[in-house]
């Protein structure tokens, strides 16, 4: 099997083990299937979950497409105009209730081609971060912990950079805040690929561990309107990253991909409300304490 | 007085013209005004109502900001990091009652400069148009008609060709379909400055001609929580448009301004609900089918 066949069908496993996770956590809803196909070649699975007993709103993406790269993301990526291969996994998760932290991971492969359909580059990217309403310091604790061992399995730096990087990619630059607390990013890891792929399995394999025992932890947690529109307001923030700053976003809006796959990220619900700011010695006021990088690990308090 | 003087005198007077006339229509909010100085020079006058008894969240903003052009802006616009002075009003409504349209307006002037201070290349920009989330032809005709005579008191190609420019500049590209039923939309006018400036009142003389005659006639328009709901949606591709296209939000952004007076434009309260579509014989199909470019002025049905 070719080394990309590989990765595409890792992928999709991922995605069955965690659609099958969320559901059974869930208990109430069921994941939608949508099969769909590029317009360039290939395609993807969407599964999603609306108004479940614990999700409100989420979705479960695996895709394998190809193509020829659209010239203006060429141009981002600095590379000339070549057939590509791109598969990935992706996953957004917003629970209803606000004391449960919205979590997102993705990790793709992408493969770019010569004109003679040599491989001219390849390289995997990827991440996990967690971004909670109403911050519980165990919670955040716990889904660092866990990706750091599943970091520490394959090299004792990647932690730290790729938590780093973390804190770097999902940056409201506009807010001058991050968009939550986050957890582990990388991008363009184009050397010692099968290792890598080992990595990227890993890490992938974590999710469940590291987001399972935060929403059975919380799940009963009581909250009330007040939080629920203070969920909404940060959810607002979500959609400001979303669709300003996060590259796949936008690689899935210019490359022309199937929209209601690459937008399943966005909430139900958000609000926005001019020049809001929590009074200071609030529970929300706590939350933005947590929205600058910090050393989870060694934390003692929020 | 310097030409760029005047403009800015007109854009403060029209910002008092518009909140004032808006104020008075809503009869219950008022503007709260925050002034805000930009970090390189200048400043502006942010203008917010909230919680209406008809307008649920909207700003009316003027500003008057220089410096020197952030290198990633320069690079967009194709031209070298230079001092620059710009100078705009920018308005955007959003009424509670789904039965009255949103609407946007934005009238901007922009002077570039070489380094001996001499003026390089200057501007004018700007723009109206309608959203409306439960259309109405008269509604839609009136806000054309007299944008378009606003247009024929300078030249009979303007209203054609910045209707036209209008429905390409608000257009949704994922999702293929306009912003709103348009209006009218121009950039980079560099020619007869003063000639322009005489357009460019016209155009924001018309604004409240424009939009308030529909607001008085559809503020007692009946409608329940399943409009509410439709709007609320309508309102997330309002938030798409805005953030991933709007170069006025980017710019914005990008040089660093006020967030809270830049992104006024977001509504109060948007969702997102996976793979929505209205049944194909609703009130709500029918304003799919104007979120595309019309010859508005002679059409007789929606």
């Amino acid at each position: 099997m070719l080394f990309k066949e590989q990765v595409q069908r890792y992928f999709e496993s991922l995605q069955d083990h965690i659609s099958a996770s969320l559901e059974a956590l869930d208990g109430k809803a069921r994941f939608i299937e949508d099969v769909w196909e590029h317009h360039t070649g290939g395609g993807g699975k969407t599964r999603i979950i609306q108004n479940g007993a614990v999700f409100e709103k989420g979705g479960v993406n695996f895709s394998a497409v190809w193509g020829l790269l659209p010239e203006k993301m060429a141009a981002k990526m600095n590379t000339d105009v070549t057939p590509y291969f791109a598969t990935g996994v992706s996953v957004v998760i917003h629970p209803y209730s606000p004391m449960i932290p919205t979590v997102h991971c993705n990790y793709r492969y992408f493969e770019q081609y010569h004109p003679d359909g040599s491989v001219k580059t390849a390289w995997f990217g990827g991440g996990a971060d967690l971004t909670p309403y109403y911050p519980f310091l165990e919670d955040i604790q716990h889904f660092h912990r866990v990706h750091k061992a599943a970091c520490d399995k394959h090299h004792p730096d990647f932690y730290p950079k790729f938590k780093a990087w973390c804190d770097e990619y999902f940056f409201i630059a506009h807010r001058n805040e991050t968009r939550g607390v986050g957890g582990i990013f990388f991008d363009y890891l184009k050397e010692n690929l099968s290792a890598t792929f080992e990595f990227v399995k890993s890490c992938g394999d974590a999710f469940t561990q590291a987001y399972i025992p935060i929403v059975e932890r919380r799940r009963h947690e009581p909250f009330g309107e007040k939080e629920k529109h203070f969920q909404r307001l940060r959810r607002g923030r979500y959609v400001e990253f979303n669709l300003v700053y996060d590259r796949g976003t936008l690689f899935g809006l210019e490359t022309r991909g199937r929209v209601e796959s690459i937008l399943m990220s966005l909430p139900k619900e958000a609000a926005w409300e001019y020049n809001y700011t929590p009074p200071p010695d609030s529970r929300e006021a706590v939350l933005l304490r947590c929205l600058k990088p910090r050393d989870w690990l060694n934390e003692t308090a929020l």
